[in-house]
């Protein structure tokens, strides 16, 4: 066990990991950063809307220290909040993190959190400007996360006879988290589904291209069943999901085969991939074909030329 | 052990409680709030400055079951994020919230949580529009708020010659907590600092009042001796406390009575009243006058016409 700093001097190391004031390399508009009682931003500065999310991953439920190093710890939770940026087609502009930390957690384990926090925010084009320290039994990470566009991109809001479009896996995630609990983290073919779990990324870029012109959007953090009903059920509208399109990924078909489980499956029930899934009337960059909007509601998987409806069930935190 | 709604009833319970979308008493500038992938606000609406915090309240750490209701944790939790918008001068906006939840939080005790966060948003005039639900393995609350100013105070800007002013009371709320903690929640000497402890207030109007003229702020969540102690740093001077002028305070001076400890060190140690203190040329509405601001560093208390040099400590949570 190493050595544990004083809150002040957890604080000093966030500073010189995430940038403190007047550093150079903080988003622009941000007037004063980590230090004070509040981060102060130029409201100017900021695009004609504001998108704004919290996201928090907790030990156990989140993540297990025998599963995950710390540093991916960092990542993971920083990339769930910036997929919900990405998923109302904005940029992220700054972010607050709130950390609470158990006894055991030293500061060799403190400093990679924090790192693999400045990682993820580093590649998605933003920085940590402020935050919170406190204690607890279990490790938490929450983070908040502004980010900026001009037209944003709702749950509600596709139609009929729109498109529905992916960005990203669906299921690799589940399949490397079934693979590393499974005592399988080195298995060959489970290398891109374990890679998806531990070191998932916003789809930022993805999310800017489908923001002009998209209907409706989410990010597939539950399972693709439970995020595209959500669109369906606020849209008012009935999705049509194509399994042979989602199982055209050839790095899907592979994990699934090594864990033992239908892919489909995986797609549609595996969560923690954050890819994104819109609606819309003509194909945009990033995207592929999954499936098609029309009049009703609710979910149906056309398979082998059947429809069949399906619940949009997935991860379910109190189900 | 009542009801467990599952994560969707969660939500709908939240949107009766906060305000769902197109709710008429959202703030001004919300245009998406609760239900979606992030909050969307009008920039345009925000004044020139945003002023933005997160803080999380942790059972076991903040609070515990046997001491405090449900409401009061949730009421408790908000006004400990809303006074660092108070101790930058700024107003509340809107708020995210991100909740983890054991197993054994049952309906009841989440719909109280959540009024009691709601009550606290309506009393400072903010409401909030939207957050996170997770399950882990104990409970806790992480707020983030969103405020907006012309002019934030910050930390660094105390001058020699400055007075330090003081809105609020400090210490009672400690000497409440160990009133609870020894089983004397009923003793009539300690009904205010009980309900300074269970039911805080952020101190807004006095943060608004102190905006415009104060020259350095901050709220005391973690005693007067370490807050004060941060803006001596910061500012790059040396704050005398005037102990004769802190325990002017009656309803002090009866707790720290009835709990058996000096007044002054309650003050001085004692954390989470959420007052402010702020240095100054010239009286505030609200405050009163408890030191002054001299060249040099650290901090002094002053007591029957002797100064000694005190340590800026106070609640540290990893010391």
């Amino acid at each position: 066990m190493g050595g544990r700093l004083d809150e002040r001097g957890r604080i000093q190391l966030l500073e010189g990991i995430f940038g403190a004031h007047g550093d150079a390399a903080l988003p622009a508009g941000v007037e004063l950063a980590i230090g004070d009682d509040a981060a102060v931003l130029d409201a100017t500065r900021a695009g004609r809307r504001l998108v704004w999310t919290i996201d928090e991953q907790v030990e156990h439920t989140h993540f297990r220290r025998d599963l995950v190093g710390w540093r991916d710890v960092g990542w993971r939770s920083f990339m769930a909040a910036a997929s919900d940026i990405a998923a109302m087609g904005a940029e992220p502009w700054c972010a607050l993190s709130a950390l609470v930390l158990s006894c055991d957690v030293d500061d060799e384990a403190f400093e990679q959190i924090a790192r693999g926090q400045a990682d993820a925010a580093s590649a998605v084009g933003t920085r940590i400007v402020g935050g919170n320290l406190a204690r607890g039994t279990v490790v938490s990470v929450a983070t908040s996360l502004l980010g900026s566009c001009d037209r944003p991109v709702a749950r509600a809001g596709a139609r009929p006879g729109d498109t529905l479009w992916l960005a990203g896996a669906v299921g690799l995630a589940a399949a490397g988290l079934r693979g590393l609990d499974g005592g399988r983290g080195d298995d060959v073919r489970l290398r891109r589904a374990v890679e998806a779990w531990r070191r998932p990324r916003a789809r930022i870029a993805e999310g800017r291209a489908m923001g002009p012109v998209a209907s409706a959007a989410i990010d597939v953090s539950d399972g693709l069943a439970r995020d595209v009903g959500h669109i369906a059920q606020a849209s008012g509208v009935q999705i049509v999901l194509d399994a042979r399109a989602i199982g055209e990924d050839a790095a899907l078909g592979e994990a699934a085969a090594a864990v033992g489980v239908d892919p489909i499956d995986l797609a549609l029930r595996g969560g923690e991939d954050y890819a994104l899934v819109v609606t819309g009337a003509r194909p945009i960059d990033g995207f592929r074909r999954i499936g098609e909007v029309r009049s009703g509601a609710g979910l149906v998987l056309r398979a082998d030329g059947v429809e069949r409806s399906i619940e949009p069930a997935g991860f379910d935190h109190f189900a």
